[in-house]
């Protein structure tokens, strides 16, 4: 039997704005974008975790997913809010069934394929 | 007697080509870079190492800086090359000489202030 696969975190920016001015009132698209991913059901192992402010502002709504030492860490930008919540979910999903965190690009959806704002390899860097 | 820092690793983006044509020939200013920053003096618990592609290719050349369970990682972009040793190399030291990964604003650099690209919470989110 194969092992447990390793914990994943999903972190969703709450503090993001999509591009509204700082002059709106009422919870930011970030704050509405995790609560719609909470609700989500998710594999046992994916966690949903509000952070405030991954410092990707001018390109938010941002989203960051790890998951343990074997994963690359990856980046994600420009979501519009909860609009968006199917369109993160099915990403995150696909990511949280691999070893090493790469899911096979003809796989990722064309927003994860244009909006890659950063990867960061794991902890022991692949050669 | 203060506990000895936690490892620092600065990721450089070898593949980075800063904006260069993709039919420039020689090494790439990513690869000039990191062979400039390998030859500064460093602090002992500091690390520099090569990484293919942080996926942040638009702004590139790019690095990354992490440093355990308790510091933030940050993702910086927009370097030219080797001319920016001395650049990315004050704005490691200060880095590694925190315990969280949080230099004091008004001693970044203006460049560290204005190309982060990224951060991402260390494993213990803060509060």
């Amino acid at each position: 039997m194969a092992d447990a696969p390793a914990a994943v975190e999903l972190l969703v920016c709450t503090t993001c704005r999509a591009g509204q001015p700082t002059d709106i009132e009422g919870p930011r698209p970030g704050a509405l974008l995790e609560d719609a991913l909470q609700a989500k059901d998710w594999p046992a192992h994916v966690t949903v975790k509000p952070v405030e402010c991954l410092s990707n502002c001018d390109s938010g709504c941002s989203i960051v997913v790890r998951g343990g030492s074997q994963r690359w860490t990856y980046v994600y930008g420009n979501f519009t809010g909860a609009d968006d919540v199917d369109l993160v979910h099915d990403g995150i999903v696909k990511y949280a069934d691999t070893e090493n965190g790469l899911v096979p690009w003809r796989e990722r959806s064309t927003h994860f394929r244009k909006n890659c704002i950063a990867r960061i390899p794991p902890l022991t860097i692949p050669e």
